[in-house]
């Protein structure tokens, strides 16, 4: 009886590993180094040897193993080969190779994805078969599940929600290349280029002109002690997820919406603002969808992982 | 063995009913009127006694057919109850009435979805595992297909293109009470209101303003004969409509993106403009997304509609 498995999180700093039961209880997890140099080249067989190492200690034969489900910090193209700018990663074969060195078969999907199947299956979607999950971050990432499973798209662009166009008038580009992405505006970076404006464009006063490091919690942490210029600039910020988000349930309605990632430590305060303009913008059908704070938090990655392996 | 259905498509005038073999050859086709008087409930019945009808003449038992897919002009509920304005009905039981009438099992759908599933089954869409259609007529509605299933959205707004949010600077409200909604620029009516925006705001010369009626295929025509104001007003539909395609790609990420209804009549010029927008919004991943013209027309809906019954 396979009854259980890993779900691995590969990060930049860190691979996050645990040991599932194939209810969803969660085990055991740890963490590796991610070993970078040589082109990435030693992530995988360092994830082959702590799974394995894992199997010995517990005496675990593989018959009693679904498989691994593994998550990587960038697109994985239809054959399964996955890209990763930060892992120097040029398609590799992470599924092949990990069968190859531990007899368990793998499945791979983007980080942002299994975070959205993570919360969908033992988070704040528990019980939704369908969901958006945002993660605002440095950038903002996107994940959509519909009817249970991951929305991978025919290009790995699947819920690049960070991507969509939402500012017709800018003139400054994107990581991405081009103007006007709903990233510059709805991430923790977005929040600090919006404060730079505004605070240059305004002469009011303002508790964060003295700041000595301008960053989206200190921003939002004077906007929460009634800094008018502050305000202002989580309201901008707002403004532009809401919109963001109604762009979003206009095409995929889905039944909640999540917010993750570091700027969603906020919590209710943003979850407020944001849904009040999600009300005005949406379509009036899909209106009252709710929005919520993601509750996984750094684990939703190995949830949604494990996950993979439970779904076809 | 069940190797024929019927294909149902309901329209504010006409009915279109056509008899399909399970492969999708289409047996034949006909048309009876949409009688919407007394809230429209002679609909259903009208459409059951044209089944029963062709059944009767050609012999045929119901053990032959897999049952009768239908497409509404509006949202259908998860419970299968549609709702359609221009029908007069609110919560109507299209399914169960169907199967009491004919013996025959029933699904229901809305049509643009069904329009979507039948240019993926049998038109321009085929051998495409996810597409988008957007239907450019009186408005923009659209149709969203992923793993050959539609997208119905938890609260059958799936798909509802026409209501993204395009332009923040629009105070004139949408119909659906919102303001900047894309339909109200990419539709046939959205692209006369550009035409009277921009004809009012300029004193250049152009045809357009000694035409005797403004609708889109006379703008068309005239910016496709070089009247430079009129080329002024399809860029800008174009503008919209490439933008909001591109903004439909970053989320659902499908294979091909076609375009329907009567402003798709334009063809190959409406390509090219709505194209190059694209290239230049759309994420990197899938900016070479193919942008093409539906070929199944008026028939697409009594496709889908019939392709409903071969899904589950």
């Amino acid at each position: 009886m396979r009854d259980y498995g890993f779900g691995v999180d590969i990060g930049g700093t860190t691979v996050k590993i645990a040991l599932f039961k194939a209810d969803g209880e969660l085990e055991e997890k740890w963490e590796i180094p991610t070993r970078t140099e040589d082109g990435g080249r030693h992530i995988v067989s360092d994830i082959a040897k702590s799974v394995l190492s894992c199997m010995e200690r517990r005496g675990a034969l593989p018959e009693r193993f679904l498989g691994i489900g593994v998550g990587v910090p960038g697109p994985v193209a239809g054959d399964g080969s996955a890209s990763a700018v930060n892992l120097g990663w040029h398609g590799e074969h992470v599924a092949e190779r990990l069968l190859e060195l531990t007899g368990l078969p793998a499945r791979v999907e983007n980080d942002a994805n299994i975070a959205a199947l993570g919360e969908q299956w033992m988070g704040r979607g528990r019980g939704a078969a369908s969901l958006v999950m945002v993660t605002l971050g440095t950038g903002v990432g996107g994940g959509i599940i519909v009817n249970g499973r991951i929305l991978s798209g025919a290009h790995s662009a699947g819920g690049e929600i960070g991507h969509i166009p939402v500012e017709p008038s800018e003139t400054r580009p994107c990581n991405c290349g081009n103007c006007g992405c709903l990233e510059q505006y709805a991430s923790a970076n977005g929040c600090v280029r919006l404060a730079r404006d505004i605070l240059s464009s305004s002469c009011k006063e303002s508790a964060l002109r003295a700041a000595p490091e301008l960053n989206s919690k200190v921003i939002w942490e004077r906007a929460l002690g009634g800094d008018e210029l502050a305000g202002e600039i989580v309201d901008r910020f707002c403004w532009y997820l809401g919109r963001g988000l109604a762009t979003v349930a206009d095409v995929v309605d889905p039944e909640i919406i999540l917010l993750g990632g570091g700027v969603s430590r906020v919590g209710e305060p943003l979850v407020e603002r944001v849904t009040a303009v999600f009300r005005k913008s949406a379509f009036p059908a899909c209106r009252n969808t709710p929005i919520a704070v993601a509750v996984l938090g750094n684990d939703a990655g190995i949830y949604g992982a494990m996950r993979l392996l439970l779904v076809d």
